[in-house]
């Protein structure tokens, strides 16, 4: 519990007056708990800047806030904000072209699971990604648990959220990238061609890559899978496809 | 907390009769925590069991057994039983037979994340390997967490526990293996031969694969690492290792 506890601590910002200002300063928040039924001012603020920001807002009986709370002075108010700072795309780029290396992007269709998140960004480090995209919405943000299980990573692999993923990789399709996305009824992964500026698309935990998201993508790429059950772990599919791509780019 | 208690009511047997009568029905026992000071007959008894089927014991002061007990009657002896049955290595050679296949076994050098575990398991299941080996000391046994992360493949990939990992690793080298371990500082994987008969070892989370069990390895081979941090989460290490023996095996 007091494990619990200094975590939630770290990343909650309670009370209104508090919660508006990390608006106004622009900090990274994931979400707003606002007390059910509540409509005075400075709520409303609140959710005003929640909508514009596009930060989830979730109506909640007193007795969740109480419980949530480390102050116990929430006034109907606790936001959640992210550990990190998100970065841009456009860093990513950056980040390639210093490397002098052709951009090797991973996106993640709605991971669920921060410890997958964080063992995602962890693995892009290492297979020398640039970055890591995620979408605004209901997948895993950057959290204390996705910073302890990157490992680090998150301190050197740009991480960037985006409103959405069709949008993005229709945008970077026409900055050069081909997509691929993991597909257990796709391609086997050795008979693609995965050298050059590449996306890689990674599905969430229960239902894979989403099929708009599959349908923007150039390939669909199958891990050879010869056992009973259905799926890989995540961030294990991940990691095997990142290394496919690391092996044929170091030809 | 409920949360917590539902798993371990699952996985103990607290009082003496009933820990004895676990040790006589062959139950899988992984650890047994015995009141300090405790001496009368019925505790020896499961003092001899404990030690006969190489389980762990655990002395621990009053408060403690009072903490985990959930029945409130532990009479001084709380057994923590393994939610799986451990198979043979014998059962993965009669699988790798029956597949027509050269054996493919994963040895895990005290993994201690029951989520790394699972993961493994269900990494060895698609991948095709025919068993996964663990020590029976420290690391992280078949507990339901472990069993949940492996997505079912508890149900088909056989587990071996065994005393000894060095001493598995030379019996199997006489029967044919050849071993390969997950070691930074190795030669890259793709440069390696891994077809044929052979065992995977992969180290812990911390410290990677312990000397002695590296000294026994025919290879070490290294997964390349292009990033600013230290190594792989270990369950991608060893899903980017196993698949590199896949990929090298449908040549």
């Amino acid at each position: 519990m007091e494990e619990k506890k200094r975590e939630t601590n770290e990343f909650t910002i309670e009370g209104r007056n508090a919660v508006i200002e990390a608006f106004r300063a622009g900090k990274p928040i994931d979400r707003v708990y606002i007390l059910d039924g509540c409509q005075d001012g400075p709520v409303l603020t609140i959710k005003r800047q929640a909508r514009k920001q596009n930060v989830q807002i979730k109506y909640v009986p007193k007795e969740r806030l109480d419980q949530m709370s480390e102050t116990g002075k929430h006034q109907g108010v606790i936001a959640c904000a992210a550990a990190y700072e998100y970065a841009e795309i456009e860093d990513m780029f950056r980040l390639a072209a210093k490397r002098g290396e052709p951009p090797f992007l991973i996106l993640l269709d709605n991971i669920e699971d921060p410890h997958n998140l964080g063992a995602i960004i962890r693995t892009a480090n290492l297979a020398g990604a640039h970055g890591v995209i995620i979408p605004k919405n209901r997948a895993a943000g950057l959290t204390a648990t996705v910073a302890k299980t990157s490992a680090g990573a998150l301190n050197y692999t740009p991480v960037a959220k985006v409103t959405n993923l069709t949008a993005t990789i229709e945008e970077l399709k026409g900055r050069g990238l081909w997509f691929v996305c993991a597909d257990m009824n796709g391609t086997r992964m050795y008979d693609l061609n995965l050298t050059g500026a590449i996306g890689l698309v990674i599905g969430n935990e229960g239902e894979g890559v989403g099929r708009l998201v599959k349908e923007k993508c150039d390939m669909a790429a199958a891990i050879p899978m010869q056992g009973d059950i259905d799926s890989l772990n995540a961030s294990v599919a991940a990691g095997v496809l990142a290394y496919e791509i690391v092996r044929q780019r170091l030809g």
